[in-house]
């Protein structure tokens, strides 16, 4: 086990970051977080982000119920690039961990779909908890640009709202992932099929519109693997070094 | 909704394939499957696997507890490429899809490795419950190659037991993965550092021993992120078309 001197700041959470030498006041969970699960001590330096590319290093001066900081230094960053993954239901409760991997993977925003052979169902209770999802993986994963979770859309209004940037469409038919080319720069939107697939008129609907057909894998995936694998494909096409502050698998 | 007809043949695990014009008769959890499940009726055709590139096309005969077929026809497709993912633990449970994505992503084997800095805990009880969701994903991506879940190594001893193939280490500091390429033939290993990451130490002698660093996505990841992110990597670079009654996630 590394200390905590040795670790990356502590990371959270905060709807909105004030300007520099300002305090810093943390909501009920993010001041749990701090107090309760890390232990975080008065005068300890932590990172906050408000998910929309304000980094914020605040040094604590109260630790506990509504825990309190000064902002120190307040960096902009902006997004390079942006993942829209636009996707049918999955089956059961695998949504939940899509929108994880989705929001670690540093997608931007998932638009649920609604399809002929199925749509998202219980929206209401749903959105909620992937909210909540996706801010907890925005902690784990120390990025300033939070996943944004769109409510469903019927798959024709989502194309007639006009899919942003590049197109492409996830099926067994296209080219090897490996050999097409996310964008590197920009927007991309990936669609991917509920279990039932999408539909024929979907699919070449989607092909008139000039959607890049992308086979992400040999083998069959379903539909939460498949937005993953998208997003994992994407990312792998970043450019440049990993953010400071920003540590891998390998805790570095 | 697609009617049965339309729909690829129900696909089931057996231990052992008969020859062909021989009888198979299936497990107790498969039969459930059959009967229960997609409610198979006599004379319909599955297709039946075991796991080792055996792939049987079967006339059922009987349906019920203990299913029964005749095999009609009987293939055996060879494994084109191999991975391997060497593996830290993943946080509690995580595990659990972390070896679900990586059967749909078509590993050859999972590798656990207990490191420096925290091992697989309680295996005894997982490694059933870990075959079990292997062998589920199996007959979701219709697949006639199963995952091998391999019993925990100490780091040490893995390496000594001579990585298999091209050997890549998944690190922020690597080599952009989309500008990495993993082998299109033959055997790959990547290694996962777990939640803690690998030691300095485990760090050094991978790369003494050549391990090529990938730096999969420009954020952190989680330990079975990673892994199953690696997978992806080396799945879009498989070469082909989708094997035939294979189909993607937009059901075609």
């Amino acid at each position: 086990m590394r200390s905590r001197t040795e670790a990356a700041p502590s990371f959270v959470f905060a709807d909105a970051l004030a300007p520099e030498g300002a305090e810093l006041v943390l909501s009920g969970e993010e001041s749990h977080y701090l107090s309760r699960v890390v232990r975080a001590r008065e005068g300890e330096r932590v990172t906050a982000t408000d998910g929309r590319g304000g980094l914020a290093h605040v040094r604590l001066t109260d630790v506990g119920r509504e825990t309190r900081g000064r902002i120190e230094r307040l960096e902009q960053r902006p997004r390079l690039r942006t993942l829209i993954v636009a996707c049918g239901a999955p089956e059961g409760d695998r949504a939940d961990w899509m929108v994880e991997k989705l929001a670690e993977l540093g997608a931007a925003r998932l638009q649920p779909l609604d399809c002929e052979r199925g749509g998202w169902t219980r929206w209401e209770g749903r959105a909620d908890r992937l909210m909540r999802l996706a801010r907890a993986a925005l902690r784990q994963s120390r990025s300033c640009h939070a996943i944004e979770i769109a409510s469903p859309l019927p798959f024709e209004r989502w194309l007639q709202s006009g899919p942003e940037g590049e197109k492409f469409l996830a099926d067994p038919q296209g080219g090897r992932a490996s050999a097409e080319s996310p964008p590197v720069e920009g927007a991309a939107t990936v669609a991917v099929g509920a279990s039932g697939g999408f539909s024929e008129d979907e699919h070449n609907v989607m092909r008139e519109m000039e959607f890049r057909l992308v086979r992400l894998a040999p083998t069959r995936l379903r539909t939460e693997t498949a937005a993953v694998v998208a997003a994992a494909w994407w990312a792998a096409a970043a450019p440049g070094t990993p953010e400071a502050g920003e540590r891998g698998p390998d805790g570095r």
